[in-house]
């Protein structure tokens, strides 16, 4: 089955059915315009707390829009009726903090003791951003958002630490507060950015190499602007090494059947 | 040793220590000015999980503060100098949902496995209130805040479930909407009341026998204005009747370092 021409007037439920049925895009970003978007973490009950806790401690890069309860995979705070084992594009498998494989839906994986956490995503303030006049440069070029991982450690919490992830999007400069404003608007997809300018100041080397997702183009007069991202949690399953963890695969996001307005 | 004339005065650790020489007002309500005072649960790492994702469903009664590592009695976020175990004027246990004793200090009752939870206060808003010129009778009238367990359920979470307990202010009716307002802006510390009027739309029965505190005294004109309450988790504790738990004595809180400022 291929992609709908126009991905962003699916509402979330269509979205999720082609999902399920093995539809698995490159990016959600610009899918189900006016829908909250999240990523996903899934750990067993076993670290269950300290996962909470790390997001309690973390909000940027983790802000909480819902936990299910242990082997229910329905978040039915933000979407009763969706099934968090068919209804991602694609999801990650980590044990001991190795990715081990990328699949299309988690069925087999799932077991009676996980515990399913979905955190708000960027993708959701990007239609403000667009709606503000600030271009959203790796939408206009078909491609995934560009992801790195930091040199800044976020607040530990019993076994889990790790380094942050940044979502980065080329903005004009004249543009950044407009950005800052409109993206601190919504708390709860990340805030505003944490730093704004020269990467190496967060640990980044080379912004054409990204850790996750792709490389985007800047336009004369861009600068590099950076969000707290959710792929966060899979940096420290990598750091932390938990036995096993399933997430999303990073740009391929749940879309919820909430409002992404704040 | 006996209460200082001005309470209000006195910083948050100046207050904790009185408390950890064996000073134990009846009620922490006008202590510390400008501080923020919290409710406390502490509860087995087993039911650790439990416990904030209660909280996190349930914002109104359990706006959270701050939570600690497994053993560790140092709220490292509000007030990382202070000792939960010694640092309230009183401790309530909680054997299987009973009530089985109150205590100056939990030093003997401290276990490795414990976590503590620290939840807002409306205690921190009166002082807003009383700024903005709404009369809270209960400090005027030397008491502890009325508190009642209503018919409301809170949203369950794993082996926790209970009512919402809600505290009770008498207010002048043409300044419940100042009330309102003020208590607003402070979703850190139970946000707007959960209710305005009849007690008994709530389940409450008679306001003369509040469940926990004291009864208060209305003047003319005063309608009773209702808001969730960090005494709920206690009321949760006698409903789902956990192994163990330690709690707060109702309107004897623990005083924060940080700011009742939003």
């Amino acid at each position: 089955m291929s992609f709908p021409d126009q991905p962003s007037v699916l509402t979330p439920s269509q979205a999720r059915a082609l999902f399920r049925t093995g539809v698995s895009p490159a990016t959600t970003s610009g899918w189900c315009r006016g829908y909250a978007q999240a990523n996903l973490l899934v750990v067993p009950k076993d670290l269950a707390f300290d996962a909470l806790l790390f997001a309690h401690r973390n909000p940027a890069p983790c802000p909480l829009l819902d936990v299910t309860d242990p082997g229910d995979p329905h978040p039915r705070a933000v979407a009763p009726e969706a099934d968090l084992r068919t209804e991602l594009p694609a999801y990650r498998i980590y044990e001991n903090g190795v990715l081990t494989g990328e699949v299309g839906d988690a069925l087999e994986l799932w077991r009676p003791d996980l515990v399913a956490f979905l955190f708000g995503c960027s993708f959701s303030f990007e239609a403000a951003l667009a709606a503000a006049g600030v271009p959203v440069r790796h939408i206009g070029q078909g491609r995934n958002v560009s992801m790195y991982v930091t040199d800044r450690p976020c607040e530990p919490a019993g076994r889990l630490s790790g380094p942050l992830v940044v979502s980065m999007r080329p903005i004009p400069e004249a543009m950044v507060p407009t950005a800052i404003e409109v993206s601190g608007r919504h708390p709860e997809m990340h805030g505003p950015p944490v730093h704004v300018g020269d990467p190496a100041e967060i640990g980044i080397q080379d912004l054409d190499r990204p850790d996750f997702g792709d490389a985007v183009e800047f336009a004369p007069g861009d600068v590099p602007v950076f969000w707290a991202c959710g792929v966060t949690p899979q940096a420290v399953v990598m750091a932390s090494k938990p036995e096993f963890a399933i997430t999303h695969s990073p740009g391929r996001m749940f879309i919820a059947d909430v409002s992404d307005a704040p």
